[in-house]
């Protein structure tokens, strides 16, 4: 179990997730390489090196068994995991920490810290795996004192009901942990976002996470049955129900909500039975657009793929190794019960349709007879595929990376990404110049639209990142929000995108967001300054 | 198009759609032989035999053109649809009619009529196609006055986005009227709730109405893409997006909202395209429950047929003339893009593993070839074998007929069908007793549980409806709430349902929903009493 191991302080998850020295160093060659200017690692800090503000609250005797203000705690808890965030800790600036780390164990230790907190004037910051990268989690400059709240040791399933498939879990739980303890029983969550590894339920009800299926169910939201919350009001807890159309959902109020009403602790969330029937196919395309309509075909005609997703020629060179300048289509379909190989034809068909290019002995149907396609190591091959591991091994090494995502109609489409590369490309080329890379994928799609994922990445000046990634951040917000998408298709608001989303949505709803918070977060303790300025 | 016409006063819809004294007769004879007691359809009030109250209220001349104060205007929006209204209506007591009603043709007119009832202390109770079943559209006795605020003439399609599939319909618009506009294009909203060819999509928006398909998307909330309200403090418009992790979603609190916190204007929904193949499969089960458990194998396996509906044998004799007593599972599957005969077959097979039983040759495939299947007429049968349709021919007569449903987790059934029929059972018995009927029907599953649908009808003496009807229903409310159901899947809350909801909600939401309200309704003027106490 991850959650008996320390945290890493400067990358995403445990000490053992570092990237080790060998790897720091190959990621600096690669980077003298690509910019002609030779770098080296930079020194991890020693703990002991990093000099923190004394704590400004003191910690009750009644509280001090699982309330810490060690230097360690409060410097894995200053920041989320986004990579200005990590390059502060990797360079020792903690001006920010919080006062004190607490990790109830039980909803009565939970309900304890939060009373003193709010008896204290003190900030309470809700921490579930730290992956947050829209600043998340961070102490506000304005708060007297702070007490991040890790819900780590609440990381139990509490009940399984295998009739309706539907778990109890608390909501410290990590990702692996809870899929080790289902698979035993045959069943699965199926929820992976990119922070998968080290990041937990609470974290992703409360930030509208994304996750596994790129269609149809696509966010956690569609996942919750229920949820149990504690809020300075009290505790809010909705009935476990397969559907209901009875006045606005009590969970919709609390999904989204970023810990800026409560502390989620624990949540019924549907299971999956394990699949034992898969097909896939990789499909090029010559032309991007050519390869989005092709989707659009594909998901307008509900076949519900598990996996739809599209890399444009930039991103599947880089991440699938795909040679000259094509798109690649990767459809994928899973069941427990049913076999998939019709399924996987029709859209295949629909690709070629559109353009689409595969050779009929790459459609890959596994009948559930035999474990030929390797899928036994998909968890292992999912994680090293996103750019989470090894988070870390670029730091500090002057270049800049980063990644935004949005939804937009199809009717937007292309013009929107054409708007998109044209504005971000546009910053790119004052900012960064010459190999600065603007790439795109999807992530999700709906009937009425994808879900594009942008990446960009080149050389900074070392230093000057935080400035070169504003100017890139704030076109892109106003490219995405101007050209009508959301400014967050599940990455969440945070900090980081409160002002943008402001722009987009409703202005009542601002007010009624404050509205609810007065009502569970009177003295507005949980998380200022997310999601809403209040 | 219907809104043309002129509404009933007695009964669901337009004049054109009261039953006949001829039909009206036969159901006098048919509850004749049923009790043994003769009776006679009542006689219906003409218009100028109903005395009303005053109207409280003078119309500005500037509202003059579309606000009314004429007693059929005010009749016709004093009652919602449920049968203890509409059996008031007939006997012509409209003891708290709304002292005017307003038609605003355009969203100015809209503001007028709002501006108008906020200065001057007047409830509003926005009207859609007035089939509400749980008392959602009354006028309250403590109100000063009142209006009525009917959209039917707001009845248009503003925009089609064909690429996106996506309609912007004006919240008055009814069913049959937007499907036949839709139809010239090749697409459908396949919305289809009891009240289809009378409510409008304001009406299905504002209380969550439940749809044609019994499984994935069952409820108008997932159709959902954005919405338009007007409420006290301004307008609220949210932004098309067909996926988004932002923040709490400003639509998921409107939705369900049943006119209290603003008057929904328009709204982007997402369509479908016409189905091109069918098929379809009625499983017969000796055991009510071995056919449960089949529905539960075939929805947790993710088919996602559009129809997966099983009536117990009570409704299966009286809705599909099944002889004997079995249980009735109808499959259906359709598509616009894929043969379903593999579906259906997966689907068939499942239902025998538990026992069903279907001859092959009742398997019935559409590959998209001909008509065979004469769809062409589904919308008109749809309509007639529902209760909503001559729900009239029976006020009166001394039959007591009504609804509730709900939903429950697969773990919970089916003791909790067992409680239900039990609990309520033993009501019907000691206040109908001989003649009294209980039923059970699924109308959507979730892979987690499904929503079963109670009918219960019988005799009673006439004038004592109410009361009899009243006991029945608080041990219904009573026994679904206290076996961990919702008190509704797809009704509403109105105030039929407003205490029984308390039970069962989160405490804390209803501060919630009270904070919301005092942020866009602050005075309180819109269909107060409807979900929470103010």
């Amino acid at each position: 179990m991850k959650n008996d191991e320390r945290r890493s302080f400067w990358t995403w998850g445990h000490v053992s997730d570092e990237p080790s020295e060998e790897v720091r160093l190959a990621a600096a060659q690669a980077a003298s390489k690509r910019t002609g200017i030779e770098v080296l690692p930079p020194p991890i800090p020693s703990i002991e090196s990093i000099s923190l503000r004394a704590p400004r609250l003191e910690v009750p005797t009644s509280l001090s068994d699982f309330v810490s203000v060690a230097t360690i705690d409060r410097i894995t808890h200053t920041y989320g995991g986004h990579s200005l965030e990590l390059l502060k800790a990797i360079r020792g600036q903690f001006d920010e920490p919080p006062d004190a780390v607490a990790y109830p164990e039980s909803e009565e230790q939970l309900e304890q810290v939060l009373e003193w907190c709010i008896a204290n004037k003190t900030t309470v910051i809700p921490y579930g795996g730290g992956t947050s990268v829209v600043w998340g989690l961070n102490v506000p400059k304005e708060s007297e004192r702070a007490v991040s709240v890790d819900l780590e040791r609440m990381n139990r399933i509490l009940e399984i009901d295998e009739v309706s498939r539907a778990a109890h879990f608390q909501a410290g739980i990590y990702g692996p942990d809870l899929e080790a303890q289902l698979k035993s029983i045959g069943l699965t969550l199926r929820h992976y976002p990119q922070s998968f590894p080290w990041s937990t339920v609470g974290g992703w009800v409360a930030t509208r996470s994304g996750g596994h299926y790129a269609t149809n169910h696509t966010h956690i939201d569609d996942f919750v049955e229920s949820i149990k919350m504690l809020s300075p009001a009290g505790w809010y807890e909705s009935r476990r129900l397969p559907g209901s159309g009875a006045g606005p959902s009590p969970d919709r109020m609390v999904i989204g909500s970023e810990g800026t009403l409560g502390i989620i602790s624990s949540c019924w969330l549907r299971l999956q039975k394990r699949p034992k029937y898969r097909a896939s196919a990789g499909v090029l395309f010559a032309d991007w657009y050519q390869g989005t309509e092709a989707v659009r075909a594909i998901v307008q005609s509900k076949l519900y793929p598990a996996n739809l997703r599209i890399l444009d020629p930039v991103e599947a060179q880089l991440a699938a190794g795909v040679a000259g300048s094509h798109a690649l289509l990767i459809i994928g379909f899973e069941s427990a019960d049913i076999p998939q190989r019709l399924s996987i034809e029709h859209a295949v068909a629909m690709a070629r349709d559109h353009g689409g290019v595969i050779d009929d002995q790459a459609v890959i149907v596994d009948d559930g007879t035999g474990s030929a396609t390797g899928r036994e190591g998909s968890v292992g091959a999912w994680r090293n595929a996103f750019i989470g591991v090894n988070a870390g091994a670029q730091l500090g090494l002057g270049l800049l990376s980063d990644t935004f995502e949005t939804a937009i109609t199809w009717d937007r489409w292309p013009s929107f990404d054409e708007t998109i590369r044209a504005s971000v490309g546009a910053v790119l080329h004052e900012t960064i110049g010459k190999g600065a890379t603007l790439s795109c994928r999807f992530t999700h799609v709906y009937p009425d639209g994808p879900a594009p994922y942008y990446s960009f990445s080149g050389p900074v000046p070392i230093g000057g990142e935080q400035e070169i990634w504003h100017l890139i951040k704030t076109a892109a917000n106003d490219a995405v929000v101007g050209a009508g998408g959301t400014v967050t298709h599940h990455h969440a608001v945070g900090r980081m995108h409160k002002e943008a989303w402001e722009r987009q949505r409703p202005e009542l709803h601002g007010d009624m967001l404050r509205a609810l918070k007065s009502t569970l977060d009177p003295s507005s303790n949980l998380n200022p300054g997310v999601l809403i300025n209040s």
